[in-house]
């Protein structure tokens, strides 16, 4: 028999990053490989993926948008034609130089985001007010050539879908960022179970040639934030770059009004950040690729394995569920699935069988619950339900506890080093005292949240009258 | 109002590389932009993949596989491991040199397939024949720096799924590696409504770096074979090269042995050159995108457009249906559905609303039908049925009619040339036969199939006793 040894992992209040790193690789979510920065994604966690694009991209479609698919390579001279833009990811780009054994006459980036691509594609067709809104979407790997990275949080290729959409009107375009961000704010929050904040990012902070960029932030357990999906408003930039425009119906030639938006791989580096614990990984129940873990026990005996497997076949109708019938001890089955973060775990032995009942432990709180057999359908969604509600509640208690405000420089290192988290705190509008914040203090401008409070009157920087509220943070 | 044209394409029979790209453009499939050899895939094609992409990958997922995610990169180092593989490949990569500004200490290489990948995966978490087999799928895009490219047949870059798998026992992977082919051959023949032949690649032909490699090759209308999918038993080539090893349940040290299987884009022109015709595209009503669109005729008569818009609401539970409600003319809006080879067309006027009935056209026969509002749902799904069965047989047809048999090389080169099509002929088996039959008649050995026939009794080429008969064709 092979060995069986439970999986350690370091602590989170011990190490937090060792924790994080422990949790993707021993719970079977990636794997390293001999290509630096890069991560192989593994069975478990492409599942989870797949979960997470499904939910997102139906969403996507319901919202009018179709799906479409652009080249990797982007030549150097189309990637230089918005000014803003080439500065903004020049420096990040991987370049192919040759083709076989044939040096390239012009170098080809490997797309870092497929701005540039879209243009050149809607310069070719949009004519008329008749061809718009054009409403595309892009489920993509992108590139950049970041120094140093991290599982899902920080990778030099990482998976992502792209929205890149043209408007007649700079209203329309507005309210088709808003859309987005309210799409990525759904998925974050009733389907991964992580509670965000919405709002806008300073000038400083903005996409590379957006008029201005809306984001959702989150709040990891170790108190540092975590971008987790932006949206921008790229008003007329791209389109007088790249020529975009149509006759509007007075017979007028305009350029279009453009946004793009878009969400990550590192959304899963998110989650784990937020619900995991101790033990692993939590996974949200609507997401996790199995959701119910049948473990028999005492499987020698007879008509245990039967009996579980029938089981299996009855549950599958209404939940993901799966079977570890395989000869390890019912220890190293329990560990190794909390580990993965299986939201519930369903033991079955002789003596459950004879009583007619199961008993189910829940992921999230620990809890043993013993259902009979007859209500176990019901019971089964509904305890997933309550899982998904509860570690939503939890991570939202979290986010409170670990916000403050702070109403001057001193006071905002300090709640930042005691209680690490957002900080609530006025800003004057001013790009020094945004550097300023983050030369003292580490934390970035995570946004201006559309929810405004006046938690003061006056910069947290410098002093001077202030009315914008700005969140602040150490951040991923 | 917008100028409305019919689109005029080539006939097939006049220029059928014309008529090809004039259908890829027009119907909205593919467009072109400044990246050589690669292509747009517009919302139509996309939609289509996605379709295609869908029935494969329930059926690779059925078979026990699980999706996983490789990194896009692979240092060259990495690629040299196994040499048959790294000669085959070498000339056709893209090679990363600067990552940003900085020059790389080794080149990286865009992903031609990912054997190498999965191989050091393997390495790592394959230690004992409890670990087997291993059946892993990848979704990914790759690159092959084609000199000459055309869209879907021949791109620069391509989408496509890679299996990879690992199996304890020779048996095993000849299994997998036939299962797979059955899979792709289901999904061309039942699905896309493409007739194959089943068979095994010459030595020749074979991947590089396999033992073997098995095929399904398709006829198109003009008599050009095109490879449709391919499945290879890679032995232990790969393990040796890659020291992935597992300790048998006797304890011995084995090498796993290896399959990968392969289906891509390329088969969307498949579909284009078996089913189109002069009026375009003909779509294989189980992944067409649209699979019956509705034409209100009359349309700003009162109740038109009502009637219409619920009868959409009410057919979408069953099929996937549109509307085209626009003011273009119902002439213009015909053209343009039929060169889309959308499978079904709906007519609905103020007289039909009165009768209680509407007008089906169908793409593949031209047949009008008058069918009664409460046959419609019934009769639409039998239709629908209809046209995929039709084309096959069609297609079938064809095929059957250009396939000719052949005895010697003079009968081959005229078969080629006056039938346009597969000629089945013996084989001795020598490459120095392959090779002449190439140079003297432009036809390829297409593969050796599984039903073989007795055509004859001597070699094609060179007159020798010969057993093995072989499809040979001009290809894509």
């Amino acid at each position: 028999m092979a060995k069986e040894f439970v999986k350690d992992i370091t602590s989170m209040d011990e190490d937090f990053a060792q924790w994080y790193t422990d949790v993707v690789t021993k719970a079977d979510l990636i794997d390293y490989s001999s290509v630096r920065g890069s991560m192989i994604i593994r069975p478990y966690g492409y599942a989870l993926w797949e979960n997470i694009k499904n939910e997102l991209d139906h969403r996507i479609k319901e919202t009018g948008h179709e799906n479409v698919y652009m080249p990797l390579f982007i030549p150097e001279s189309l990637l230089q034609k918005e000014k803003d833009h080439i500065e903004g990811f020049a420096p990040e780009v991987a370049w192919v130089t040759h083709g076989g054994s044939e040096e390239l006459t012009e170098r080809w980036c490997v797309r870092p985001t497929s701005e540039v691509l879209f243009c050149e594609h809607y310069k070719n067709i949009i004519h008329s007010y008749r061809d718009l809104p054009k409403l595309y979407n892009q489920w993509a790997n992108v590139v950049r050539w970041e120094k140093t990275t991290r599982p899902f949080l920080r990778t030099l290729e990482f998976l992502w879908q792209e929205g890149h959409t043209c408007h007649a009107t700079d209203e329309e375009a507005h309210d088709e960022t808003k859309r987005m961000l309210e799409v990525y704010a759904d998925v974050c929050e009733n389907i991964l179970a992580i509670p965000v904040i919405k709002g806008q990012k300073t000038e400083k902070e903005k996409f590379a040639g957006a008029k201005f960029t809306y984001t959702i932030e989150s709040l990891m357990h170790d108190g540092k934030a975590l971008q987790s999906g932006t949206s921008h408003h790229l008003g007329d930039g791209f389109a007088k770059a790249f020529g975009i425009q149509f006759t509007d119906q007075a017979g007028n030639l305009q350029y279009v009004q453009q946004t793009s938006w878009g969400f990550t791989t590192r959304i899963i580096g998110a989650m784990i950040m937020v619900h995991g614990d101790d033990r692993g990984l939590v996974m949200p129940p609507k997401v996790a690729p199995t959701q119910v873990m049948i473990v028999p026990i005492a499987q020698h005996k007879e008509g245990v394995l039967d009996f579980a497997y029938e089981l299996k076949d009855r549950l599958s109708k209404s939940v993901r569920v799966e079977i570890d019938a395989s000869d390890k001890k019912p220890g190293w089955k329990f560990n190794e699935y909390e580990m993965k973060g299986i939201p519930l775990r369903l033991e079955v032995g002789p003596k459950d069988i004879e009583k007619g009942q199961v008993i189910l432990a829940r992921r999230d709180t620990g809890e043993k619950i013993i259902v009979s057999m007859e209500e176990l359908d019901e019971k089964l969604n509904q305890i997933l339900d309550d899982i998904q509600k509860n570690i939503f509640q939890k991570a939202s208690k979290h986010r409170e506890e670990r916000t403050s405000i702070a109403s001057n420089l001193d006071h905002l290192k300090n709640n930042l080093e005691t209680k690490p988290g957002f900080v609530k705190a006025m800003w004057c509008g001013n790009r020094e005292c945004e550097d300023k914040v983050k030369e003292e203090t580490g934390a970035t401008s995570r946004c201006m949240p559309f929810e405004q409070e006046a938690v003061s009157d006056k910069c947290v920087c410098c002093g001077v009258t202030a009315n914008q509220m700005v969140y602040w943070a150490k951040a991923y």
